[in-house]
């Protein structure tokens, strides 16, 4: 949520204005923000996805419109719309194609329909690459000229800027580097697309509490035991709560998905050479506001340390993303501010 | 060396013309392309690193001169020479860091001395991205929008190319993609870098033959043991003519080449989705002119289909380089082209 000391009024805010949407499978957030990103209104709406993407796609337009209202903004002020969206969709097309999210959201023209619903123009994006651009704008990325984004969560997302680009891929499939691979060997972990090795099947919340089932199930003890006899599900949160009294298995399966993770991002500082990554999603451990998530950070740092080229170990920056999940707006609206401003200057 | 039947006359030519230098650890190849890519004239000149990078500088400016008149044009019809290097370097300040095949050519402002010897303003780049971008301009890339290069030889070079924008990186170690991480054991193979799992450790010819002769050591049987007794060298055109003949050890070291370069490419892929992915170098069975190199294209292929999203490995195209070792001067010569352009539009 955002700092409401950053809240602006539209009097004081820089005109034109953007709103960014930022499609979930449970909610849908939208936020009304100025030409710096500073936000002037937000809100969320239930997806409910089952009522279909027609319907979807209507609540949301009528919603931009409210979000506008609310900022004290009508609607001609307002230079474009973006939107955020899990894939798999055709960015080009403005289609959804298949979104595991959004079950039934299927080859839908959701770029066309929303703008049909809002009355404005609607820049379609990937939602990780929205929330990397907003990081990039305002957020943990604002001091760079390159940066690769990995969110961690019921996936890896990840997102990647060099300049004033964004590399969305042929096929938008670019930035899927929660699917590169890391691990060549015949029994390596297989990740939720069917494939073995990728990054995300050692680093994505259900993998990593699988690491942790499959260590229990071996026999290690661990101040888990008791918790999970007790009913209680072992979850990323369980698992930070029993790592930062100091339990021994979940500190070792926590520091072990920091270097898996520095791995992943070391095959990324070598083909992309970014003035720095930044990390975010959900998983507990994975924040700065605790001893916890510095140590993760710290675990981090000195894996891609000794594994980066000396010149990219010494320059790259390292850092938790700082929107939260406010990004995911933030970033549609600087994504659709961007494409805006190239069809200013031809 | 380029089909005569592409060289052109000045008369034929579409001007601006522009100079590619391809600067290698024993030669330098330099040649005067038009405004299409096709040359005009080209000449080699030992490099003679002995001598030092003042002295290199002096002879390839020189040269660049000579290759001018060769072509029947005068300095004054060139609108640019591109240079591209071995690393390490710095390719915005124009300088060689600590480049491995040039010893002695350390901290040294090869851009900027060639540009005082020929009297041209020179674009300096990454030996491997101007051999991505000759593929790109002219070769096996020519109908791709964007395309990674993977090149086999003493190491594995790589560029990568995104419409008009070639990932160089903050630290000049953009798409390094012999150096992504592709095996995470703690006894994965050891690179020439000093780090481990590399691929370009599974890969690269050094590696190759280290990989064979564990093979051999181990006791395997293999058509190469009699050669090597009678004091031939281990080589990988060596491995390629047993293989040829139906050596089984052979083909099992080529076409697991095969498959772990299939690995680093879905990694790439997965990171950037590419229209398409060319491979080139020096390795003997690296080449579609005979039946083991189309085996090892289509195990190549066949890997990143198996691996590869489905919409990817439906439609990436991959096939081998066309160029030879033409790539050099022509892409050195098309990024100078690309930054004349630049200049000219503002």
């Amino acid at each position: 949520m955002p700092d409401p000391s950053q809240f602006i009024k539209a009097s004081a805010a820089q005109s034109p204005f953007f709103v960014g949407v930022d499609l979930g499978g449970t909610n849908v957030k939208i936020g009304v923000v100025d030409d710096r990103g500073r936000t002037l209104s937000w809100l969320t709406e239930p997806t409910e996805s089952e009522k279909g993407p027609e319907s979807g796609a209507q609540r949301m337009g009528e919603a931009v419109l409210r979000a506008i209202a609310d900022a004290g903004l009508s609607p001609s002020d307002v230079a474009r719309v973006g939107l955020g969206s899990p894939g798999t969709m055709d960015v080009p097309a403005g289609m959804l194609i298949r979104p595991h999210n959004l079950p039934g959201w299927f080859n839908f023209p959701i770029r066309d329909r929303v703008s049909h619903y809002c009355g404005l123009g609607v820049t379609f994006t990937n939602d990780a690459n929205a929330a990397a651009n907003g990081e990039f704008w305002i957020g943990a990325g604002s001091a760079m000229h390159s940066m690769v984004m990995l969110t961690l969560g019921t996936g890896i997302g990840c997102g990647i800027i060099i300049g004033d680009f964004s590399i969305e891929g042929e096929n938008s499939h670019g930035a899927e580097c929660g699917h590169i691979i890391i691990d060549i060997a015949k029994d390596a972990r297989m990740c939720g697309c069917g494939q073995r090795g990728h990054l995300e099947a050692y680093c994505s919340a259900p993998h990593v509490v699988n690491r942790i089932e499959l260590a229990l199930a071996s026999g290690r003890e661990s101040s888990l035991s008791p918790r999970m006899a007790d009913g209680e599900e072992l979850t990323p949160e369980l698992l930070a709560e029993e790592a930062a009294k100091g339990d021994a298995l979940a500190r070792e399966i926590i520091f072990d998905t920091a270097r898996y993770l520095g791995i992943g991002a070391v095959t990324l500082l070598h083909t992309i050479d970014p003035s720095g990554i930044v990390l975010g999603g959900g998983m507990t451990f994975g924040r700065d506001q605790s001893e916890l998530g510095r140590e993760f950070m710290e675990e981090f740092r000195a894996e891609v340390r000794r594994r980066a080229f000396p010149v990219i170990a010494e320059r790259v920056m390292i850092d938790y993303a700082s929107l939260g999940g406010d990004a995911g707006y933030i970033g549609a609206a600087g994504i659709a501010r961007f494409q805006w401003l190239r069809s200013q200057h031809g």
